[in-house]
């Protein structure tokens, strides 16, 4: 069975019972605040007094579910979810929330991250007598509280005895018939926050979320904490276990949206301050500073405040090429990249030119941009990264292709740059990732970069 | 959980591995032969030397299924399904082949029935951990037999093991990595049969689509009886208990394409024997025999063929108003009935008609039906029905509605005649049946006329 | 230019402006009970007043107009059109109703049949400055029409002079923001006919649609008359010319529905009488008569009846099977004949079989029906065909395909005969088509099997 | 007949008969590059030595055009297009080119603009029997070309006659069996260049298109210039009345992309000049300057550029809500700005910050945007607005809605800013267009702002 990771995101909100909020709208809002975090499947599935339904599918948010889908979602709590898949497209049976039936009711579950003994975990559950439909680790998560709510009196209470088994990246959130639980993983990989609005709680894998439907941030979910909402209130319990907490640094680098916080490490601001880190030291002779939009932009508005270099626009992003035909044929590749990005000559011609993005992966891609720059008229071609070469896999989440492929596992920065074709390259120190997550009231996992990891995840598939 | 019982169609196919058969095209055509049976849900399982693929949804075969879909279905054994859904619209959730992973490698299954056991089945499984996904049947068989496979050294073994705590109809086929297994409820209530095309073994829910592929039809499978097939030849076992065996009657009356042969029985033969039989019982003085398209015309065949009153064509059906929203629409129903038929002026005006149908359930379409005849001229119009009345509940996947909308529970023949406007009406007698099932290898089940059911299906859901 | 010739259905409606009608679902309604006449693109234009509205496009009519169109084209008088495209798929250009602006305000057209001068009138208008957007003859009336509302005071005057410019076959329906006009050309080829609903006037191509909206048939419109429908009542004018009327005999056999009457004509009694006389023409001795369904039942009726030999069912149909893929795939077609029709064996084997279509046209299907019945145990096959044999091309809109691919062009009755395996066959002669058309109020075309056509065809496309 | 401008944008590319160009598959990238012209229809025309087959439909280039579509549209030369419609949702009607046959043989027609005289030039074709199927002035074209095609020797002549009489804004691009005709309204409202790949003749409403195409920039087209291409090459010819030409000032504030140069004018560099002159005009005592994305990007960067005030990002713009429903439902608009942007509070809690947008029109989206910011911590909101205020209709077409709803139409400037909630506003002077139009070769319309306009626009519908 080939592993599923799911970097994926998640949205909840709970509104007492006969409450007037149209939970499963706010959550359609929250989803399109997320979509950034995956555009293969999207789903919700909202609450009315026990009875749980279910809208999910393959493709982006405002593909799978219509104004009319979401009129017939009514209810007083709801979950949503995007999903990214790292390896071959998604089925709709792998579209989130899983909503099923147990020995103690039902309940409908939305999972954020990826389970490192999902395998062993998977094997003891057949070896039991369960069945899966999928491939993705939700089942697990699914059978797990199932099995611990036989043994306990409460969803939460079984919710934390499965946290107790699950080991790697998660962020939770449970449905039951009167109920909504939040959970986040004991190392804190994955980010989810709570919020709230006329009232109501909401909680979501990122804050913009949360000001995108209007609600006010309240606090981030703790690493291993589970936090139970009912008619009668918030209560918080925690299956932390004293463990260094991890989140993910790539988070900061690249996944969230610039407008999220997420443990209090504005992501706008962690990337300016990865420019400015990376203007002190790796410092360039040049006239503009400019950004692969939109993964560089924040990064070089900071390299340019440190380094007096003024920040410009040279590379202008066709908004509409994603979903095309284009984009997915092989051979078609390098027409993509013109057809994604186009140099604004004027701004280019005759200067020389600091060229920041947050990472380079095979290198394919930065050495065609270098290449539009030149042919653009640049005089030279300082190329800057945002944070430290990749050179090893991750376990928990992110989808990092085979090492083989990373162009800095297997050539030093010379001979990288020097295949890009840029006249230097300077990628952030590993140091100057302690710059990217100032203020964050956690530690981090860094390794991709590193390769040292906070926890095994050797055993998984 | 409501209850969703499957009165379905199954097919499966198995050639050798390295066969040259087309396997998911021959399974595609053999549900179409079988769409009558279901038009809700259509799906296609190929085992390709151990990889099992899947391609399923709702709607019609031609809908759910692409060319392109077939060519990407390869392998050397496939099972198909069409689903029929008694309760709602089903969702994707409830097609089927259900494709699952257990204990000792994956499996594809098909079923056609409805477990009566289920709701207690299903209780005692989630008492142990199970979660089911969907209301349908399907995952309770599909658990016993994962279970039962931890246990024993075979799936074949392990489908035994399981119908002996599976009560009620069903027929099934099991696809694994090596295998295909058929199986048949103890009493026989669904049909099942086994053909040959080109040295490959077919299993079909009925003969027809044996006969549309191009096969050849084999022999019945037995009431009980497991038929595995693999690369070394074909064995069969039994779970037979003894039993008498109870064919649904239904099945010769309604449900069978009337090219079919089921246990015997050609339905076309059966139903003409109805017919014939009803003259006996039921003579009328008239001028011409007509049949309601389409149930009713082998009926009113027989009935002609025996009373030597002429039979001829009165009502002329329109073949594309099935899928219209018209006949979705509740207050539109009575356009509908004039949307899809329309009598022949020209052969019933002026003549004393004998008309014929399988059956009467509200009495509202034959009310219609009789006026429309009436409106083109027939001086008298002499209600047939080929079946006895409906007065009980099925628990055996027959789609009978409540028993307070069927006209024959509340009232007399007499009383439903004049209700429905008609000169004279006669209903096939109990003991007619006899006739209709002649020559069949099996005993019946008329519990939907009688009342008397072969088994239990009081703890149904 | 290709020429794209229409054998089409059209629907009209006329109530008066403030009606409570609902024109545009009665005319959805009516174009269903059409549907037969065309499946390849289907349209409703509807007047509110004075705003012309269309929803168009390819496909069944319950594919291109959905409920909620439905509720969207409110208006007092509405058209509707079915297109059957004889050479390849048809696109969205080709649909009807054609609407347009002209001169003298707005219209829109539907229109059924084949004008033969249609070049020549191209060419005369484009030498004039007009541009033509599609291939099919929609647009060369409405120049027409349009150029002539220039010179004269009315729509149904622009009508009838715009009738004196075009030669073939044609019945038309005309919408304007006033009037609903009605026209059927001088030769009287294709059906049109009147009808009264709840005060409201019906215009339709065949009266089976009268009867499936709830209407009454009024009468059918006669060769060459225009009537003209206002909120003051009806009025008829007429263009016909004193020539003799040549009604297309292929309607009777072929094209309309059973349950229809044209021009006085019962189109089930038409196709008895066609079996009737076959019996007394061609005689068999054998056991049963069985039609191909669906064209052949009703001949197949009649043959029992003048025989006396017993008519039965001999041939299932797939009724599903119409818009599989497997039905369009060239290499696949014989597949396709077993899986549309599936011979009964217990009422054919042992027995000598008299089989009844309506027309032979390749001979590869026919062929094939043959060997099913042989393979079912048919004793003998003796073939009847309930027409002449076709010989000639068709200028006014039936679907003949190349001379060379007519069996019957090339080979005579006793080779056919050989080529097709039956023991026997006997075609209706060309006298008997008297008593196909007897009691109709106009002449015959029969072209396609004499070669004698009433007007000329030769400068067609 | 209501109106229905076209803003839009055309491409197409010419290559020799036999040539190995994938000349669909250039005019599919094309469009992609011109997508933000046009996102309601899209269309490709293809030429294949004489045959023109079109694919069009409403939707965007990748929902409109398949991967098969394309390679189904093989041939030597092509033209494209895709349509904005200003009012309602335009149907496949109005989906370009637009392909017809007229009288010396066959043409495709893709146009950007609107015709002025559309209207009378309408009412005097109808006067000579011409039908109008759509509402847009693609049609009035067409006839206009068509009817002076009979008259002279060529395509490249009939289009020069056509101009003479053709008012208003447009870009032209015609494509005949032999030929690729381009043409350019003798104002130059509309942009329209040349380039050129491979040896292949490009045309394209904006520059950036032929970059994205990996093509080279040739040249503008001249207003009132026909250039026409053949397989013997281009040739150039004049339909100029040596009028004053008056380019659109709005497509370099607004509708063409950064990366495009216009007649010498680089659209970044324009609006960068826009902001820079805005920070001389209105200056303001600020900590940061920031962009509405993605329109007021460029602005802000050229007004931190020159007051030396530091440029940052202060909103985040949602990829994804472009189609989403929320966008299209009027009770839902407030929250379709938060949806839409989120303010990064980081980077404004505190501060004086100014706020950069190329327009204000209804002064709604801009007073929440203020609002935002407010709630966001900002001390004071300075509104720059980097175009003079919106106070005219446009004749030309360009989308200014009815002139009681442009809020700069009843309001003075301190109203505004009264009404958006801002400290400061201040729009760019009309003389300051001068910095922005700086370099042109041509002259500029500014209507919109002056109400003096190059030509007469009154008598449009």
């Amino acid at each position: 069975m080939d592993k599923l990771r799911d970097f994926c995101g998640v949205f909840g909100i709970y509104s007492k019972p006969n409450s007037k909020s149209d939970v499963a709208y706010t959550t359609y809002r929250g989803l399109f605040a997320l979509q950034h975090r995956g555009q293969e499947c999207a789903g919700i599935a909202v609450n009315d007094c026990g009875v749980i339904s279910t809208c999910k599918g393959t493709g982006l948010v405002s593909e799978v579910i219509s104004e009319s889908d979401i009129k017939k979602l009514s209810g007083h709590a709801a979950i949503g979810h995007v999903l990214y898949s790292m390896h071959g497209k998604p089925s709709q049976q792998d579209a989130q929330p899983l909503t099923f039936r147990h020995g103690k009711g039902n309940m409908a579950l939305g999972f954020n991250g990826s389970i490192t003994n999902a395998k062993k975990l998977r094997e003891e559950l057949c070896g039991k007598g369960a069945i899966f439909q999928s491939k993705n680790h939700s089942e697990v998560i699914a059978y797990l509280i199932a099995q611990e709510r036989l043994r306990c009196g409460s969803i939460e209470e079984a919710v934390k005895n499965a946290m107790k088994r699950l080991e790697g990246a998660y962020s939770l959130l449970v449905l039951s018939p009167t109920k909504l639980v939040a959970a986040r993983d004991k190392n804190g990989f994955r980010p989810l926050c709570m919020g709230s609005l006329n009232g109501d709680v909401l909680f979501s894998s990122e804050s913009c979320a949360i000001d995108s439907v209007g609600g006010d941030f309240v606090r981030d979910i703790m690493p291993g904490e589970i936090v139970c909402v009912t008619e009668n209130g918030i209560k918080s319990d925690t299956a932390y276990d004293g463990r260094k907490t991890s989140q993910c640094i790539f988070e900061l680098i690249y996944f969230a949206r610039p407008d999220s916080v997420l443990d209090n490490v504005s992501i706008s601001m962690a990337r300016q301050a990865a420019g400015k880190r990376l203007a002190v030291e790796h410092p360039a002779d040049a006239d503009i500073v400019i950004g692969v939009p939109d993964s560089g932009i924040e990064a070089a508005v900071g390299y340019s405040r440190q380094s007096g270099i003024p920040y410009g626009i040279g590379l202008i992003k066709n908004r509409y090429v994603g979903r095309t035909f284009i984009s997915h044929t092989q051979g078609r590749r390098e027409q993509a990249v013109k057809l994604k990005l186009n140099p604004l000559r004027k701004n280019i011609e005759g200067k020389k030119v600091v060229l920041v993005d947050d990472s380079i992966v095979r290198g394919t891609t930065c050495k065609r941009i270098v290449s539009l720059l030149r042919d653009a008229g640049a005089l030279e071609v300082h190329m800057r990264v945002s944070a430290p070469p990749f050179i090893n896999p991750c376990y928990f989440g992110t989808d990092i292709p085979s090492r083989d492929i990373l162009i800095a596992h297997s050539l030093t920065v010379e001979e990288i740059r020097d295949e890009i074709g840029a006249d230097s390259l300077g990628y952030l120190s590993v140091c100057g990732l302690s710059d990217v997550a100032a203020g964050s009231s956690l530690g981090f996992c860094e390794g991709c970069f590193t390769g040292n990891y906070p926890i095994s995840g050797g055993e998984n598939e």
